[in-house]
Parts: C-alpha cells; sequence; structure tokens
C-alpha cells in the first residue's frame, strides 16, 4: 500500500483519452497546434482573466523557468524553508537564473507570515553588495499539506510588491488547495496578487502536464526564449496541452483533488494527536516514532520518512487513484496504534 | 500535404500501446520503477555493450544534457556550422554548460570531415586565453540529410581523442543512419569512439522520447544531476521509457526509419538536377527557385524554406506517418517542373 | 573619524614601494613575470607546505572562484549564515558556479559549530532531488570578529571530509586571525584540512591583492581557466603580485593585523557590558541603542548599524593606518556612555 | 626587445603618481569615494555628452559585463569572428551572460561591413528556436590593427538599430584609434550610436584600470549589480578612479597613442610588401616565412606568430614604454630582410 507519492500514481483514464484524441494527422509542431492554442482561452477561462499559458512536462521546470522569468542572477528570490523548490528541484532556480540565491523564511506548518516577510525585507539593507530581492515564491498547497486562505496570499503579495518584488506561486497541488477552500481559482492567484503560477496536473492525474500561467504577458516573451533554451518546448506538444485542456474541462481537477482530499483528512482524523499540521490538502503528516513506523512498514505501508532522520516522522499522500481500502486499512493502523 | 517535419507527426499506434500498457499500479517515481530499470539492459543489448542510458522528452535537453557533462563552462564545443545545437536549440549548448562556446566548421553536405576538424584543432593554440577544446558534436544523421558511414565517425573521434576532446553525437534522427547503413548500431557509436549519444525516438514516431546513452559510466553521475536540476527527470518515468523499450523491442526505430528513408529517397529521385544533398535519411533538400515554390505551396504542399532567404531552396521531411500518396503527388510535383 | 571598514583605509607605503620597484622593463604579461613566478614560493614558504598562489584584485573573485571550483552548478555551499559569502557578494558563488545553493547554519559570534555542521549534513538526506553537499566555507576571522582556534577548524575540516565536503576559507582578515592565535599559518590552513584559502591583503593594507592558495593542486587548471574566463588574470600581473610579495616578505601582514588587532580590543574593553563578541580580529560590536548611536554620530564618528535596523548596534573597524587618537576619542566615547 | 604586447609595459610614471596622490585619509569604499565621482563628469567631458561610468581592471571584464547587460542568455552577440571576446576572453561573454552564443562574421583586415552584417540579420529567422540577435560588437582599433572611421561606425549601428540589436564597442585600444583617425571621441561612439564603449587604459600606459562608459543610462543599474556579483567592484576603487582622471586629464591617452601609432607606422613602412594589413594603430601584421621569424628572434626580437601555425605571419605591437631604438632596430631588420 503505496502512500509515498502522489507521482507513484498511474495517469488517468481521462488523460489517456485526451491524448488518443489528438493523435491524428499531421499538425504544426512546438505548439502551433490547435489544442495549445486553446490553452490561453481555456486557463483564462478558469481564472478568470485573460492569460498566457504555457505547458511543460514537470513542476520543477515550471517553477525554476517563472522564476528565472522574474528574478535577475543577482536576485534573492523569497521562499518556506521547506518549499519545495529549495528541497527538492536539485539547485533549479539558481541554474535557471544563472546565480539567484535563495532567501528563506521560517514559518508555521509551511506557510509563510505576511509579517515575517515584511520584517525580512525591512531589514535588507545591503546596497550593491546584497542580493537584490526579486521574488517572493509561494507553494499552495504548502509542502507540508496546508493551504494559504486567499486573503493570506493577498497579503504576501502586497508586502512583496511594497518592496518591489514579484509573485510566483508553486501550484504543483493547486487543485487541492482550490478543493479544500472551495474559491476561485482567481482569488487564490491574480486578484491575489500573483504574477504567474505553475499550475500542476502530473500530481493530480496527469501523465506529464504543468501549466505555467502568466497573469502579466509582458513577461510572457522572456519565458517563451527560456523555455525553449532549457529544452522545455516539446516538438509534439500537442499531446501535453491535451492534458491541460482534459483536466480543466472534464473537471478532472476537482474530482481528483476533492477524493484525495477527503481521504487525506480521514487519515489525519485517525491519526488524532500524532497528527503534526492540520491536513488540508493530500497529505497527511504524523509523529509515530520509531517503533511505528517499523510496525507499519512491517504491515505494507510505504511512505516516506520527513524530517530529521530522529525525528521519526511520517507522511503519508494520497494518490488520485488510492485504493479506498488503502485508506481504511491505514486509518485502522493508525487509530489502532 | 506536411512535409514541413517529423515533429508534425502523431505518435505511433505501438507507442500509445506502451503507455497504456504501463498504466497500471502504482510504482516508484523518478525512474525507480521496473521500466526505467529495463533501459539500461535494452539499450546496451541495442548497442552491444553495456551503457547508462536515461530517457528526456526533448533532444534539446538531451543533447545539452549531455555536452554540459562534456565541456566545462570555458570549454570549446567543436560541430558543424549547420548542426541543430548550433542552430535550432536557442543557445541551449552555452546555457547548460554555464558559458561553453560553440567553434563551427564547415563540410559539405552538413558533414564535418576528419581533415577539417584536424586542423582546427592544430591551429588552436591560445592558452588559457582562448576556450578549451572540450569537445565534438556530430550529428547523425545530419541537419542536411546525409550520413556518416561508420570510418569517417572514427576518423572524426580518432582526431577528437588525439586532441582530448570527448564526442558527443546528436542522433535526432540515429535510426535513419542505421537503416541507411545497414550496420550494427555500436559501429556508428562506441565502436568508433562516441563517449554519448542522443538517441532520438520522437522524430521517429514516439509521442516524446529521447535516450541519452553514456558509453562511459564515469560520466552518468554528473549528467544524473544535471537532469534533475534543469527540471527534465519526469516524476512519472515509466511513460517515457514505455516509449524507448516499445521502439526497440518492436523494432519500431527500423520499420518506421526504412519506410521514411525509402519515401524520402523516391522524393530525391523526382527532384532530379535540384536536388542539393545525397538523400541518406528522410529529408531531401531542392533547389527550386521562388516560382516553384510558391506553384507547390499553392498545390496545397507545406515545407519550409531553407538557407538564405533569397536561396528559395526547400527542404522536404517525411514522417513516419506520412501518407504514401502525398508522397507520390509531391513526386509528381517535382518530376514534372 | 571613519571606523566604517578597513576598505576606507589607504594602500600601505610598502605597497606603493613594491609598485614602484617592478616598475620597469617589458616582462611577459598575464602572470608570466618574475615576481608572480615567486608567489608559489613564498606564499608556500609561509605556509610550510607547497601551495599554487594565484592573484587577483578583489575579495569576492577570490571566494567565488575558489568556490566555483570545488562546488559543481547542483552542489550545496555549507556557511555560516552571517558569512561574506552570503550576505555581501551579491549572489557571487551561485553566479561563479552556475547555480549552487548555499545551505546556512546558524552558530553564536559568526562562527560554525562542527556539531552544527555535523547535525546538518547528517539529516542530508534528498538524494538526486535535492542539491548536492559540495564545499564548506568557513571565514577566518569571522564577520563578526571573532577567531577559530586551529582545533576547531581542523573539527569542521573532518566533519566536511567524512561527508565528502572540500572546504574553503575565507581569509579577507586571515592575518588579524593569526596574529590573534599566535599559531602558524600552516596550522589554520592546510594542517587542520582546508584545500583551498583565499588569503586578503587588501583589507589590511595592500592596494587590491588577494591570493588564492590551493593546497591540492589537483584544482588548479579548473580555477586557473575558471579565472581567465571572469575577466580576473589581469594582463600586467607584476603589479598584484609585487604587493602580495612585499605583504609577506616584509611581515606587513603581521605589523598591520597586531596594530587594528590591540585597537580593536581597546575599544572592546572600552565598551564593557555593551560589547555583543569577543574582540579577536580588528571588529567590535557594540549594542549601543538608537540615542548613543546618533550621539556618537553627531561626534563625529563614523561607523555602520549592524543586524536589523531596530537592533541599534554598531560595528567598529580598525583600519591599518588609523590614527591612534581616533581610537582614543572612541574609547572615551563608548566608556562615557 | 619585445614586441609581443602592450601588455609587456610598464606603467606610465604619471599613472603611479595618480595613484600617490589619492594615497591619504580614510574615504568610503566600492566607489562612493571623491575620484570615482569624478568619473562620470570627467568620461562625459572627454565624450561630450553624460555618460556612466565604471572603472574595472580587466578588458575581459569590462567587455563581458558590458555585453551581459545587453545580451540575455538566449542572445545571439554578433561580432567578427577574430574579436578579442572570440579567440582571448575564454569565453567570457558567454559565462557572462548566462549562455549567450556568439554570431561570427568575416570582414577584410579585422573589420566587419554594414552589408555583411545586414545580410547576416536578414536571414536571420529561426524564431524560437534560433538565439535572438541581441548586440553587436565592435572592436574599435581593431584586432588587426585597423581602424574603423566613424561613418563606418555609424552604418553599422545603423543595422544593428534595425534589427533592434544593441550596441557594444570594444576599446581596449580605443586611444589608437581616435589618435589615428583625430576625430572627437564622440563620433566614434555615441553619435554613431554605440550603447556601452569599454574604454582602455590599461594597454595605453595605466597600470590596470578600464572604464565601461554608458552612453544609456537605462542600462546602467544592471551593470553595477553584475559587476558586483562577478567581484570586479574594487573595494578601495580610488585607485582605479585615478588612474582614469590622469589617463584623460593628462592628455595621456594621446600623448601615448600618438607615439606608439607614429612608431608602429615606421614598422609598417619598412615591413613593406610583407604587410599584411594597414597599420592605423599600434600594431603591425607581417608575412615573414618561417626563416626570417627565426633569424629575427635569433637577433633579439621578441613577437607573437600570428595566424595558423604555417602561416609564418608575425605580429609586433609598440608599446607606450617601447625604447625608440627597438624600432629603429626592428624597421633595419625588417627593411634588409
Amino acid at each position: 500500500m503505496r502512500f509515498c507519492s502522489d507521482n507513484t500514481a498511474t495517469a488517468c483514464p481521462e488523460m489517456l483519452r485526451a491524448i488518443e484524441s489528438v493523435n491524428r494527422g499531421l499538425v504544426p509542431p512546438y505548439g502551433d497546434d490547435e489544442w495549445t492554442a486553446r490553452l490561453d482561452e481555456a486557463l483564462g477561462g478558469f481564472f478568470g482573466t485573460p492569460v498566457r499559458a504555457f505547458a511543460v512536462t514537470t513542476g520543477t521546470a515550471a517553477n525554476a523557468l517563472a522564476l528565472a522569468t522574474l528574478s535577475p542572477p543577482y536576485g534573492a528570490i523569497f521562499a518556506h524553508e521547506e518549499a519545495h523548490i529549495v528541497t527538492d528541484e536539485c539547485g533549479a532556480p539558481g541554474f535557471f537564473s544563472g546565480g539567484a540565491q535563495l532567501a528563506l523564511l521560517g514559518g508555521a506548518h509551511g506557510r509563510l507570515s505576511a509579517q515575517t516577510l515584511d520584517a525580512a525585507l525591512a531589514s535588507y539593507n545591503r546596497g550593491v553588495h546584497g542580493v537584490q530581492p526579486a521574488a517572493l515564491s509561494l507553494t499552495q498547497a504548502t509542502e507540508l499539506g496546508t493551504v494559504y486562505p486567499a486573503v493570506e496570499v493577498a497579503q504576501l503579495c502586497t508586502v512583496a510588491r511594497r518592496y518591489g518584488l514579484r509573485v510566483h506561486m508553486d501550484g504543483a497541488r493547486f487543485a487541492n488547495a482550490l478543493a479544500f477552500l472551495g474559491c476561485h481559482p482567481g482569488d487564490l492567484s491574480w486578484r491575489a496578487g500573483v504574477d504567474v503560477l505553475s499550475f500542476g496536473a502530473t500530481k493530480n492525474g496527469a501523465l506529464a502536464a504543468e501549466a505555467v500561467v502568466f497573469f502579466d504577458p509582458a513577461l510572457v516573451r522572456d519565458f517563451e526564449l527560456r523555455r525553449k533554451q532549457a529544452g522545455h518546448l516539446l516538438s509534439k506538444s500537442r499531446y501535453v496541452a491535451a492534458q491541460l485542456l482534459a483536466y480543466l474541462e472534464t473537471e478532472l481537477w476537482r474530482r481528483n483533488a476533492v477524493r484525495t482530499n477527503t481521504l487525506a483528512q480521514r487519515i489525519g482524523a485517525a491519526a488524532g494527536a500524532a497528527l503534526l499540521h492540520p491536513v488540508e490538502a493530500n497529505e497527511v503528516f504524523v509523529r509515530l516514532g520509531a517503533e511505528r513506523c517499523a510496525a507499519l512498514r512491517a504491515a505494507g505501508f510505504d511512505f516516506y520518512d520527513w524530517g530529521a532522520p530522529s525525528a521519526s516522522e511520517a507522511r503519508f499522500v494520497v494518490s488520485w487513484d488510492q485504493p479506498e481500502e488503502d485508506v481504511e486499512r491505514l486509518c485502522a493502523a493508525l487509530a489502532g496504534g
């Protein structure tokens, strides 16, 4: 019973059908096909504002390309110290930007607070000697399975703008955040002040598809060329576009996110006092102790240790295709612990 | 009737079947799945020597990541002046390597000669002031639809090695070269002295799949980390691996390459004296003059202009799923010109 | 009365004399002159072991070039969160290395501890997803005017090596550390496990001269080419070499460091309970409160605020040519506060 | 008798006097001193227009930092195939820009022509696939000792602007070009359309001083941060500024350039039919044959071979402090050949 990652999942049948449905005829390559052409409109409709959207195949590409568009080589990118771009992308922001430095901040349950950001920016005063505050990167849902309410996103963006920073949102699990809050996609993004969003589909059912969504068209040309130079412009672009269209048009994003959120909350409830963070997406973090970790593994549960090796914390992630009985067994195991 | 590019093509049914066949069960992400695990063996069997192979989704990624593994930021990468890495990858080698400079050489029909390379390297004497010759990149088949015989590859590699260069081969159309020559894959690669090969499948029927094949395992660890940092390690790696396995195991590479080579030769024959380069792969270059170009377009043929705008040269590329009647009509149009 | 920075100082008369003394005759450029040729021997004698040494004109160049030699683009460079390379070099390590990420650790009085480093490295387990621990950078003397005893340097290097990291030392004020400890230069560097040292002279009397000293010759070739590519190989190298030779051969390093250390200790003693860190080099950090800061400035003392804007902490740095009466007045002002 | 390079020269006495004259008092570091503050005015006066000027210590830094300000990582920098930035800066433009590719053009006697540039830009049509034409870099005087008349600079700039390129001029020997043409510095730079000029002094008598002169203030902020990040902002900036001020204010630039130009022309006249390029600066290129090269070396003349090893071409460079009798002997040796 795998709870390691939502990347262990298969691709949704809807995704394979979408791929098959565009697999006909010779069409212009490199994004000049009819399906890619529909991305802007589809995502613009979803977000309720005109956007420019670009498909890539990994979240690291989406995030790092977007950040390179926002930050010069001598820029500082502010992020939570447990953000994916910090811990799990092998230095991609520094590589893509040509040297930008991460400026890391703490915050309970994986969330930054506007006060923390404000304090950090207010004391940033090295002139030409320090990296220049350039971008804020927020993760929604966060790496600890929590979600920023729209008002907090807006507060953070307001602080960022006051100091001249642009705002990126890593939305690898944006659908889970939306499903949890039940609000409009625009409220969590452009209306709150986000400039560019990595809107992930892969963790939520796609085969390999992430949209980089620009709410500021001025950034687009630079992005397009960076994407090509980085080898992230697919020649047969239709197959990635088709996934994103299906993701939106069949409301797959919502169905899958609602399901995984719900199952995760069940696990969180079963974990009781061992729960480390509120369960607001499809991830559950639990302090179990070494013995119970071992016992769960012996019972066939597969999951990642989290935090320091000695912490004996466990992360359980629910995939879109997670069998419900896996979850039931896990709940029973946790509750009986 | 599209002859613009083999990237206009669909994905082969075999490819979609391969993707579907692995779409079951939760498996470890990021290449720790059973299909990715089989890549080394499958490609090792194909090339007749142990290899380490890595899947990526674009040719630019395959080439530039491989070159960054071979060249330091202050390196010189020797290539034909019409190589894809020079003209069509938006500076990817410079970006991925952190600054490496291209050292461009001429050569008839898109091919470098060992003598030209030798002369260039012999006169390269700037000491610490010049970029340091680091890598030779050969394109097989070349951008002008020609093929290096195995003996020429070997001669070029011998010269490269004499001066301490490592050798990369851009094999976006390697299958076409193999099909044309009828030789063993090892003869065109490691036996000739190639260190790393970008072995393309996308242009020859895959949805999006290229293998970077290392014949020298010492280069591998650096590559793996560069791939991750560049956002080219797919989380759901099984779907790319499955394409590459199908490409090899069903001999799809050969079937498609033989077909497109054959059709291209038919077009070349029809072109007669207008033909600019020998037809040895799936591309045909023809000097037509502006009037005939316009007439062909009016008749429904879609193709790229090539060379300088005034040259009125045309490139026709045969895709794996090119309708045979398209080719017949094109031959008729060219022969009747 | 300027206490802002030891960079406000003039160049020592000995330095100008050294420059004048080599200003005769046409000599080979780019480091092939007789004075540059003597650097290895002079610094090897100083450190008591064969070295390869290279002159550059800024500390940022020395540090970032050295670090780029030690860390790949996907590397992690471990450093104290208040290190100069972190706060005052505008992202140079990320730029020179092509993307390396800083991994920051805390530590009292600007010093890292071996335990902290060990704990950080022990819990570093992201595999290919995280940046790869590549280098440890120590600052000696630290940015807070303290010094690592030789045994602590050795302990830190031992931990670093256990995890496969190479060690860089930012010795912009190495002479001050040596003068404070009274130990042999080798004990603070290679004998303790340091691979490469930025040995500064500019802050201690030179016009513009820093030596990058390699104790491991295997790193040298890469460094030389990076230095040239980064524009840090001076054509008329003799003038930088001459400064470094004079710095060592006239024992200028010691005379100046002893003087500035002694004066700084006098200031530290006058500061009494307001002193924030032990005074072990030529810098004094004092918590004064906003009012006293303003009063000191009104009395003609020039110095930098330190830390957060609200902290009202002050940094006083003694320059090699600081008039003794400046120090006396400052002491009187602090003691009477 | 050294004719290898003008980098073999000493520093002018005027330069050392300038350095000594500013060697008093503690002043703000990093360019906030009174001498650096005068650079803009001094260079603005020289060029007859307001400028922003920045001092660095090497020509490679001046050129590559300027180019990085003009070209994105995916840019193409157009230059003559024998330009210094192409052959002698170890890939600095690619490194500083994060990947920009050089687009090389031929041209007689080291000069580009407007027609060649126009043709190259007109046929540049790869869309997002190719590097984007971003900058033109002209060398004045050229690497072959010739000079662009003001009208040719203007023509080249006009073509560049028509295609949206910015223009950089590598003026490592700008003084020699000015002295040869006898025109106003503005005519060879901003009036002709140059955006940023590397105005060299080191080859013409300075110890180590180059000014990067911006005629477009919009580029300045980016440059300042890149300079700092690259370690090219000197802490004790006054000593570089002092050299540049002396260079301009004592008309040293002209005295030295007139002298070396004149002596070079004498050598060129003596070379007679062996002369390869017009002598318009302080360099003389001669085809001598292997025997005469060897004979000259045996007679005590030191010089670089040029071109291909088999070409037996020699380059003679006159330094500002070249003894006149060296030149007389060389003329005699060449004339008697």
